[in-house]
């Protein structure tokens, strides 16, 4: 579906004219949005655009690093927008040129549909949106990003809680959350840092901002994702470490097992071969033949069970 | 809560003017200080100085990394203060103009107070004061980086003990102070880092700064922060350090269990055996009959035990 | 083989004439390609085109990293090709003179094949093709890096069936595959970095483009290897992750392990000294003579028994 | 106690002069060296010299890092002194005027002595000393780094020593010992970094030397910081491999002692049950009536016995 | 030792002319090599070439990082030639003048003497030997630079060689071979990344190089000193991955054990208590009665051992 959108040099918008129609210079501006299109409209980059065949291969292909290549007189931007629940990254092509802006995504995206609304609904009170789709850029740009936040929010509610609940469930389960929440933040900072080096790109170039006024917010952006991938870089530390210490109490629990094991058989072994021993069939064992013979054994046997007991009690190995 | 300062050009304090009487043109240079303002004072910042919306916005949503932003000819920073006990961040945000600075914060805060003090009490004596709005903003800065070394000296206490600590204790609980330590530090560093980085902006850009003087002043705490990062990257590394001679002492203690555990089954498995097999029913066993077979069977244990016993010791494995 | 390809200043190809007749004054630029030359053949690098000494040496030796060399006029590439199956390097020289370029590899390559093809199918209907043998360089580069992708992919491919498995086989084997997939990415990053280094000081050279369509089509290569070593990067952070998460598993399993044989002593030592002390031959032990005795023992050996198993059921130890 | 040292112009030393007749405008240079001095003395810094606020203060808090500020006509530095025994660091405060030096220290040291008699001694015949205070900065500098050698040298010696003592020790022992070598080369880095950075900064500033002979000079000391600095990352990676190395070697003794306790529990054990069967009391157990039933299971047992630990033995496990 | 060369303006070699007769500017260019000179040879350093005293100090203590001094008219390189053996390195100092070139070492060394035949030889029929020293201190740098390589192919011929044995041999043996590659590859890396910094420096600095053909020489040198470091980090990484396989292993290996120790005791405890009830002395026990209890209590031994066997062989581990 292709939607188009046109700013008047009187700061009206038109909405919906078809392509063939639009013409930039009758206009301060337009936004050609293509939203998951067919291969016949994606042709139209093509045909009617123009756009360099490297830009318009990079749309076909779809797996790309945010990325701002430079052609002539249009600026080609690739962006990443993120999926709350599974972290599925979904890509959203820029062409930017002095008067118009055309939008390529192959899904229907929730952030593009915002943008669209606070241009169309703020295009009077707010003089900015008349500055060019550099405007239109920024929103999509600072949509997308805001996006990102609950997406690492998740991830750091879980890393708290399991900070918190602490030792008294298995280790095996907790480990496994632990390698989870590490995967889904590599996952997330795949889109991330090249997304911050690509504001970067754009605040430090010359290219698209001309006006201090764009700087700002394109700052404000990139303000966002470096505070974005700060986190994660420290939610990255922070389960290593949270890992580290379940290794820990791993070996801890096992050297626990280890000491019941060895208290058992410590205090178990040397009565069972005094048992052993009298229960010996030679001719002459006097010890047999005593009427208390039986009971001092017994008494002997239950204080040296009694004696390994304390002394291993007093070592704290149980 | 709204309070003012006014520095006239003859170096004299007007203090808690109105702010709708206040016209900075008409003195050397004031200072606004928003402490803990109602939304109603917040929107001043708006409606009265007319600030940046994006300024605003940060100023509102208090989830800021420290920075440094410029608008025109105003210029807005994030700064952040923590507290010593739980290294809660606070966040300070400044607008510096030519000739006046506006501090906000959402919570009282000593160090502002300690600040502003320092300006009323000084403003004499000290030409410094009447340079303008920096000289509050360093001063500000300078008692918010003061406050963060008791909170890195807190932890380097806790880790100095711990160093002297040593093995006799359980390793679990020094292990969790480890990781306590290791978490605090995280927390710290995501506070001075940044804060490090927009240091080194003012030091080394054009903007704030057009006197030498103020460079020094800039520098000083600059020096202070690079200092606390080292700090804190150090004693990660010493944590890091402690953490794995834990987790050795840890498998130490485990083979020293193990060889216990060995010594003991190896002792006595032998004995129960040789009793085990004089306490076989055979008909014909000739040892049986012999009067001294016991005592005979009994010192072979004794001695095959100590032997076993000195050949372990030997080996040091006990 | 050597063969040559002639582009005409008219737009038109002429194939394998001989060397001694190609005069490139004569033409818009020419490709000569030495595959899979002999001995002397090679020679003519030196005989024929008078080529550096060194950049001569380096096609010779073959065990070169990917790099820019420039001679006077002349700029040397080394470049690698990366066969699928075993990771194995294939080195590809370029020298690249303003109206010729010159292409060695020491085996068929079907990438060189590839970018031949496209030269000559081409040549009319893409004016691109008579920009100069800097397209013919682009060409080339791009069908190698291109041929990067599936090695990569192939790897990834494992690495998400790796993760699927899960913990079901043995520990042993998924370790050796982790370890397989490290040294196969470590083996892959060994060309990827300095390809990519080699396209960066391209792209930001001032010696191979002098067109900023050059620098288009250079730029999407750098984009290519940016991607793939990023790739790279995060691939071995997961398999580091995987193998942390493999060792852990291990060590979750030697606890159950020891808890099973721990379980086993403590419920069956204290029963066997049970039936070791009924089995003594005192002369006067009252029990024995009782005549439900017997089977008092068997019930409390029973009752003993399972007491334990349940202590130990619900304390999780099985 | 402060001493003082004037160069005249001819190239004499006059010493001990009282800083009240000692006019830096009547000589080629002049040093003045606050030796441990008292609090009475220090307050010179600021009545005498009127240096600059800031860097008196940092002269009396001695926590600094290594640094140059740059105060109008001063430059000031804060070095480092390392005491071989137990690497306590000593703050050395250097002010540096175009006529004059200010040495400031809280404790006597033995460096700055070498330096002072070095110039005392050398004035006349090396045209060095007459250069200015540069000259004396430079030696202090070289001395105090000249005295990080050995501090470093120690610890190598010790680290050389730990890996051929080899695995016969205790690796407990051995452990500590790895573990104290990494906390001082720490604590030496903490020093030894800023220093370097100091140094670089000073070589590759406009401020401190104007003539190439001075560059040499301090690039001499910066190479000796380099190679300090590579130095201590070597030792600190060494120690990490050693610690490593330790840890398998642990994991291997663990291995030996377990399997030493299955070997002796696999022999024993079904030795023990065999005895245990021939013990019971059944009524009818044909073998007990047999004359060579008691040898016969004997020499089984000894077969069993052999033929298991053979079987050990030839896998290796003892 | 001491020999002298000396090109003269018509590109002759004058060889082994005593130092005194020698004088610079009569020949095109000379070169001096000081081969294991005497105490007294080495003066001559200060006497007759007047070199700056801190270059002399630094050829005496002959323990330096591989650098680039540069005095006025003279430069002087400290480079480091390896032995293959044992990786000892051998100190190289050239000083540099636009007419000379002078060598000192204190031991003597093969490169040198291949790259002094190299100039005699080729002085006639190459130009570049007589452009001028510089030509002198490629020829040496490349020498000692190519003698690198064997010293790190052998390390990674025995890596390879490790990889493939496997997992047969002891772990313990392996583990040692690895701790000594990674120690080798660092005492290897001590040298190389100096050196390679070191030829950066040249090949981007303005002094040593001014004509273009000298860069390609130095370039050269870099890439393979580029290429040396990027191996050394692989391998390291290489023998890190090794590491980990190997404490895996281990700890795969100590499972096992532990699980053979488990199923032993698992099985024979059972059967001993039954032996060891059987063998109570019980005046009434029913079961020693009857005719076929001993056979019946066998089978039941039997079957619950084969029962248990098969139970652990099916959950596999065994």
């Amino acid at each position: 579906m292709i939607r188009t959108l046109a700013i008047t040099r009187t700061h009206d918008v038109i909405m919906d004219l078809p392509l063939a129609e639009l013409q930039p210079e009758n206009y301060a501006w337009i936004w050609v949005d293509f939203n998951s299109p067919t291969d016949e409209e994606s042709k139209l980059l093509d045909t009617h655009f123009h756009f360099h065949p490297l830009a318009i291969e990079d749309c076909m292909h779809l797996i790309q690093r945010p990325k701002l290549d430079i052609y002539d007189d249009v600026q080609f931007l690739v962006l990443h927008a993120i999926h709350l629940d599974d972290l599925h990254i979904e890509e959203v092509d820029l062409f930017l040129g002095s008067n118009y802006i055309v939008s390529y995504h192959g899904q229907h995206l929730q952030e593009i549909d915002d943008a669209w609304q606070r241009i169309v609904q703020n295009v009077h009170d707010r003089k900015i949106w008349a500055r060019g789709p550099v405007a239109a850029a920024y929103k999509i740009m600072d949509k997308l990003v805001d996006n990102y936040f609950p997406c690492l929010y998740a991830i750091e509610d879980e890393l708290a809680e399991l900070e918190n609940r602490g030792s008294r469930e298995s280790v095996d389960e907790l480990m496994e959350q632990v390698f989870d929440l590490r995967s889904r933040l590599l996952k997330l900072r795949r889109t991330i840092v090249p997304m911050r080096e690509l504001l970067y790109r754009i605040v430090n170039s010359q290219h698209i901002q001309r006006e201090r006024e764009h700087t700002a917010y394109f700052t404000d952006i990139y303000d966002h994702l470096l505070k974005l991938s700060d986190m994660i870089e420290e939610d990255r530390e922070m389960t290593a470490d949270l890992r580290d210490s379940y290794i820990s109490l791993n070996s801890n629990r096992m050297n626990s097992i280890m000491k019941t094991l060895t208290v058992i058989t410590t205090i178990f072994m040397p009565l069972t071969l005094i048992a052993g021993i009298y229960g010996m069939n030679f001719a002459y064992m006097p010890e047999l033949k005593w009427k208390y013979g039986y009971f001092a054994v017994l008494l002997i046997m239950a204080l040296l069970g009694i004696w390994m007991a304390a002394w291993f009690k007093r070592r704290g190995w149980f």
